[in-house]
């Protein structure tokens, strides 16, 4: 490792996009899930783990659990039980080094921890995301009138994020990227959907909850988040199976990116993979849009070395931003910020080894997508 | 070499997906064209061979005839013509160190040696793959009534697939992908989709074949092919210039992926590329999808080190099958295996230096990808 | 750098594509703009300049000046001053080895020199590319009726042609790519979409110039173009923000590409990023067709050694075609042909190396990419 590896490698990080951690000890099978995108076990005799998310997992947590890099998962596990989720998740948040955290509460329930347990657990300050698809579902939940519901959401949205530092769309699991993203639904259109929400789909489940599936609504709360003036994080790209990948194609957004720009709204492009390239592009040509590396630096393990390196073809170094999107697991914020700080750093080192970049610049350049980036546009 | 390399150099291969071969000798312009998917001569002056896929040919293949790496390809066929196609043929495929081969037999005729001759000239047991496309275009060639086509299909399929481990579609060929794939086509939809392509298009061409190119049709034959039970594979991705590769994406069928999975059947996404990170996640999701390499790994020559790291930046290592979609030309099915053996074999082996890959893991996801996912998915 | 990188870099290259340069001396913000794709400068305190595309002008441009390699951007602007424009440009172009220079000559104005002085600037001879929108726009400045623009504008094109090597298209930056690109329109819809562009969208604005902007006329001039007779480039894959990026991909070529083939004409698509895979494959399957390196490899900077193998996966390598797309900073050009000479000189020194592509093959297929297959294309 190079001297700009040595500098990733201690760099404080912010992380830009995670979740809530889960609150007790999971079992193997539900770890496994866990740790990728599946929900649903793969064949017979094999696990989720077997691949490139599963080998990162074993390179970069045993160690902190005082066993080899490598460990098969079994024995990972059983030591990780010996010590308790407790202390087990307290060492890998603190090896992941990040010194804040963004958190989408969106993701919530008795089955996690609160974002406070985290940030105490992780040794870092905490910061909150507010999910626009889940103040509007909880208005449902509450009970609200077709006709009360535009201005109670925007209320609503006022009132939950008055701490935050940013919302959140999942527009990819809800409609997917279209043309009609860019137009703001109407008054009145707003209002016929939200009847139509109400009256047919907005059931609560089994824990009582109601989802919000309306194309309409799920743009009508996306305006409201540009409308709320903090920046904007937009799921695109993989996720689970929920979402339809060929409509999370972040250049689908093109229209919207340009209808939202003269509100000076920041907006962040989580995850992008594999529309990494085009997000780029996005990032150059967009003064108000960034990209994150969230989710996709974790999931594509080794291969972070390319896929970094064509996340940084076209995006200026201002607009890239370190994530682990986190969530449940302990080792997937441990695995997003040491395959970051190993792939990011030998990418920069290649680099100032090569002259393609200055070794005056790299400590800035791995300062800006590691931190700096993230708490300039956050405002932290 | 690392020692990784040597395990993947010596793996006995399953070839998942592959054609006959030609029964003659092919000339050098036919030899040219049939190793890429150009079915048009390049620029006077210039050979379809000098670019990735001919460059692997001369790397690969004269060797084996006694000839240095590298011989020019004039030499080289003349060398060919020297041995005698058959000669030539089986040292060829014997080189490939192919235990068995899944022989798409979709594409027959005179011109074509038998799966059987193929599977003698490449020491290796031979496994039949139905095309769903070319059973229907039989019954058409033969005679069927549009009333009676549905059941006469159903029953053809059933007897043409007695001694199959697969069947296959051509759907990118006719129809291309969309959401409508996902809708099993209703009795009354075929019967006037039949009647159509029995009155307008079904003529029989010189050779007296026709060709089944009606888009109903198309997905009702795959449909009929999930109902069969056994293992669907699905042409994705570049190919010969009669498919519209906008419309070969594989993530267009994540639809259709999401309806066929309770019947539990598994399919395998075929060549993928250039879409092979969207088959990846499409992979990783659903728990009855994998991913196959053939056709590609041959074709980008080379290149293959970093697109075989793509194909497994999401793909379980249970999910991804080695093939060579080896076809007309011995060749073929050495190229693929060769430059498959000498990339994945680069790639374990950067991974196990990088302490990505524990040492101790290398042969066994070597194993699963050469053969024993193709073993356990069709049931060998 | 191996001895085939030596030879890339002594290689006099043809610039099969590229623009005029600026008449004068650039303030750093312009400069900053013009040296990427972005037309609005980034988050205050940061520069366009500060990512891939400005890194590669500080590796390759300051030494032209005197300066250390990776000299600070500000510094380089200084000395840049210091020497004038002229001298300054002259050096730079000099400095990019170029022998010949195909100029589009579409981008026109009072702020740019004429290519006759960018080739004196270079060294270089000089030949005009015609943007085939240009013409059309120029009668509608000059005043043309609806009823005698299709005739008007086919005059104009030969007479705009008479010296020309090649005729462009921007259909990317007017309606995008459909299905409907491979239909030639008829007289009568021609008529109709020029009265409409004429009365109502075909007005001068503050330079006087208009803007063809008609889906149908963008459509009729490309095919214009096509029975021309020139080779004819068109723009695809990413650019500045004008166009819509999933409405660039290259592959919603396909059925134009098919309908044009019968026409003989070579058609080459430029840029194509991040589409270039699909590029390849049309250029493997269409013998008509090349694909362009330009702007790319310049943008990208050091991620071209990766982004140029990509190209090289499946393009004949008579049919890939470098080119700077430098446009208004001669530092554009310089980088295009100094990244390009660096990465595929890598590229092919790395395949000599590993027994990829003979050595004896290597100066062959470095000088068809350089400028061989340019010359033979565009009859040079």
């Amino acid at each position: 490792m190079t001297d700009t590896g040595a500098v990733v490698a201690d760099l404080p990080l912010i992380d830009a996009h995670c979740h809530p951690i889960a609150a007790g000890t999971p079992d193997p099978a539900t770890f496994a899930l866990a740790a990728t995108e599946a929900d649903v076990a793969p064949p017979a005799g094999h696990s989720a783990l077997d691949g490139p998310a599963g080998l990162a997992i074993r390179r970069w947590c045993p160690p902190v659990l005082g066993l080899p890099a490598g460990a098969p998962i079994g024995d990972y596990l059983a030591r990780r039980a010996e010590l308790g989720a407790a202390e087990a998740g307290r060492r890998l948040l603190r090896a992941a080094g990040l010194s804040q955290l963004l958190v989408d509460t969106g993701l919530d329930g008795p089955e996690l921890a609160s974002p406070a347990e985290l940030g105490t657990a992780a040794g870092a300050g905490v910061h909150e995301v507010v999910r626009l698809e889940r103040v509007a579902e909880r208005l449902a939940e509450r009970g609200v009138s077709a006709s009360g519901f535009a201005a109670a959401y925007r209320d609503a949205l006022a009132a939950a994020t008055v701490d935050a530092v940013a919302v959140k769309s999942v527009l990819a699991y809800r409609s997917g990227f279209s043309d009609e993203v860019a137009e703001r639904p109407s008054p009145t259109k707003v209002r016929t959907a939200v009847g139509r929400w109400l009256a047919e789909t907005a059931r609560p489940d089994r824990a009582g909850r109601v989802r919000l599936d309306d194309p309409v609504l799920a743009r009508f709360v996306l305006w409201c988040g540009i409308d709320r003036g903090l920046p904007v994080q937009i799921h695109t790209g993989f996720g689970d199976r929920d979402l339809r990948l060929a409509a999370a194609d972040p250049a689908l957004l093109q229209p919207f990116l340009a209808a939202a720009e003269p509100s000076g709204v920041p907006i962040v492009l989580l995850h992008c993979y594999p529309f990494h390239r085009r997000a780029g592009w996005l990032a150059q040509v967009f003064p108000h849009v960034s990209v994150d590396l969230g989710l996709t630096v974790g999931q594509v393990g080794a291969r972070a070395d390319a896929v970094i390196g064509e996340f940084a073809e076209l995006t200026p170094f201002a607009k890239l931003l370190f994530s682990t999107d986190g969530y449940a697991l302990p080792e997937l914020f441990l695995v997003g910020a040491a395959q970051f700080r190993h792939s990011f750093g030998r990418l920069l080192g290649r680099w100032v080894a090569d002259g393609v970049l200055p070794a005056g610049d790299a400590e800035r350049v791995a300062g800006l997508v590691a931190a700096d980036n993230a708490r300039r546009l956050y405002g932290l």
